[in-house]
């Protein structure tokens, strides 16, 4: 057998502790696996003294030692765009080390640059956990699903608000009550910014756009939404409709360019996104000419990411090649963005209105201006004088016309709040 | 660049003219994401007056000279357990060409040697097009899900009996009529009995079961069953328990040893593999302490299929490196079958009884006497001195226990026909 692979960790966290269990408890099967074993050789983190649930040797203080110690491979479990697991990510593959990272924002970031840097010392720089946990998505569409091109990846990347939803539909509770509760559980941070605000779907978006269409990693073309907005009221009326309401990351290939999205849909039950719950991850992949593939899984949590890490190690271990993001980074091209206003889908939406007479009618009239028409709707209870909902579905219409109705029907002193406005996803 | 890789293909049917058609079409973007050009050097086929949709030059009348051509790859797509499939894959590894092949019946008989042939001569054996089309199953188990090992895979393997179950529920029609029109639309063969008899799914179990486990492919110690047997009637009362009927591939590791079956199943509504409908296929991975992942899209057609056999191409043309079925050849195990007999399952049962009393009793009897107890009932109709149905869900109970129940109960002169029994699977 071939001489061990030396792995440093840097960052012993969930996932990273996870790894070391992984490694540790199933050395010899793994050892078979790769054709050679594989040491943890050093190991780095913020907090050397807390208690951990597993042992490693070799402790180092300085995370940027592991980049000139003598792993083979640096594991970076830091996160974050900037600062350190930049620098470490950045050094370790200057001085011959490969990388092994779950860190979406800094590749969403630098993906290309550190691809390039990587490429040119012949190494690998692999971050199959960045996205989806232990959902081997980014093999897929980097390994497998090559042959007849992608139209379309599309999927639920984040499981804090997959959770939130799921709970808000289960519990008919509202958006502020359900964070708080997750928050509670662990499900969501104390800070949930990054997850609640789309931020985090979007940085895994990025990274399967790249895959999936050979374009740089790009987050400034990428419209980003989170599911703040979202009310019990509107999940049961998606359900009334026979859809849920689901975040997605969406990147589709389009005649005018690339739509990249992360925003609330409509998705019809009993299709596979839709089925997708609580914590759960699942992703879409429009193969062209192969048809639509789905996978679904566990997005996140120790031994889910440490799966996807291992993985990567492995393939390391085996002499896996290929480019960090299937075709050479230098040839990664420049993403064209689509015209999103032009692209046609059906819309739900949501009015509050004074229970007055007429208020139909000026809505119904705005669409009609927008040339928007309607496929059905609902109007719940009656409250003369005071506010009430009003439900509708759309036909397909270009987005830009669905948002000059809306703008016009806001300026209506007979509707007291923002109209909602969620697109229909077809998964 | 590097030198293009050479392929040869031999057959040209439906998967072959589609993986000359991807080759063909998308010949730059696949050279982009391999790294080097893949040109296809020769190719034979046993009609070579067929019209076909694609062009290709340089046809060799005898598929075994592939074997000893200029080609860097033999791609096998001739089919068949022996013959010339068996010799070109076995001449082609001795020459010293990497093989990618779709036959899954060669791999589920002789697996085993003919990895250890290409390991030793340091080549490349790949069969992802053999399980599942365009599911890139066999890479997720061999490379993927690899961290905490895998408990139990399962799956929907064979679209033939997956459209005609669909059709049946949707329809209401009999097992014959349906596979009939199964037959005029091209989604089951002249001759069904590899598709329908479970034979298809036993060797893509086979190929899967292996590489879960790390044994042999082992086809001798699988128990298969098809679903000539099913009834619209038991499809019908599956749906009233809230379940659909599916012929699944399992392959557990239990205490006593690994469990492989291929069978017809309950799946509860609302799973993944539950709503795995048509021709598609789907496959569920458990995988230790990572959590289920579930996989689907096409299992079968020109395009899917192709799109597997593409991508192992390229990943040859990369310098993919790794064992035929993940761990060394040498080192597969001897499969250990579990105790089937001991396995625990809850059970649907079907009688066909005399409409007399006492006949629910005798059974309910029989039953008791095994300790077999019942969950629920449905005893639909009523026709004095006739023949009827009496449909039960029992609770879990050992597989030999409920069969004890049933011989005694088949031997009652109130009982019209076998009784009928399938298991639950969580899934």
């Amino acid at each position: 057998m071939n001489s061990p692979l030396k792995i440093a960790i840097a960052g012993l966290g969930t996932v990273g502790g996870g790894v070391v269990k992984a490694l540790t408890s199933r050395h010899a099967a793994l050892a078979a696996q790769a054709g050679r074993g594989i040491e943890i050789v050093a190991v780095s983190a913020r907090d050397t003294k807390k208690k951990r649930d597993f042992e490693v040797g070799n402790w180092v203080a300085d995370p940027m030692a592991l980049a000139s110690g003598d792993a083979d491979v640096v594991v970076e479990l830091i996160g974050g765009e900037e600062g350190v697991a930049r620098k470490l990510v950045e050094a370790a593959l200057e001085n011959g080390k490969h990388v092994v990272t779950a860190n979406k924002a800094l590749l969403a970031k630098h993906g290309k640059r550190l691809a390039e840097l990587a490429e040119k010392n012949n190494l690998q720089l692999k971050f199959e956990a960045a996205v989806a946990g232990g959902i081997p998505v980014v093999s897929i569409l980097r390994e497998a699903l090559i042959a007849h091109g992608v139209d379309a990846v599309k999927g639920i990347l984040n499981g804090t608000c997959n959770y939130i939803l799921t709970e808000m539909e289960v519990s008919g509770r509202g958006f502020a009550e359900v964070l708080k509760d997750a928050q509670a559980k662990g499900y969501a941070e104390a800070d949930p910014t990054l997850d609640i605000g789309g931020g985090d779907t979007a940085h895994k978006l990025a990274l399967l756009s790249s895959l999936a269409f050979g374009t740089a990693p790009d987050l400034a073309n990428m419209k980003v939404e989170g599911i703040e907005q979202i009310t019990a009221a509107d999940i049961g009326f998606a359900s009334e409709f026979g859809f849920r309401i689901k975040l997605l990351g969406v990147a589709r290939q389009t005649s005018s360019g690339i739509d990249q999205r992360v925003h609330l849909a409509m998705v019809r039950a009993r299709t596979p996104l839709a089925n997708v719950d609580g914590a759960a991850n699942g992703v879409v992949v429009d193969a062209g000419e192969a048809g639509s593939f789905f996978f679904s899984g566990r997005g996140a949590g120790e031994a889910p990411t440490a799966s996807a890490v291992v993985s990567d190690i492995v393939e390391i271990a085996r002499g896996s090649f290929g480019p960090v993001f299937g075709r050479p980074a230098a040839s990664l091209k420049t993403l064209v963005p689509a015209d999103s206003g032009a692209a046609l889908s059906a819309y739900y939406l949501r009015f509050e209105v004074l229970d007055v007479p007429g208020v139909l009618a000026e809505i119904a009239g705005r669409l009609s201006e927008a040339n928007v028409s309607i496929e059905s709707m609902i109007q719940r209870g009656r409250a003369p004088g005071e506010s009430v909902a009003i439900v509708m579905i759309t036909h397909e219409s270009p987005q830009y016309a669905v948002e000059r109705a809306l703008k016009a029907i806001a300026a209506s002193d007979k509707v007291r709040a923002r109209p909602c406005m969620i697109p229909m996803e077809a998964a």
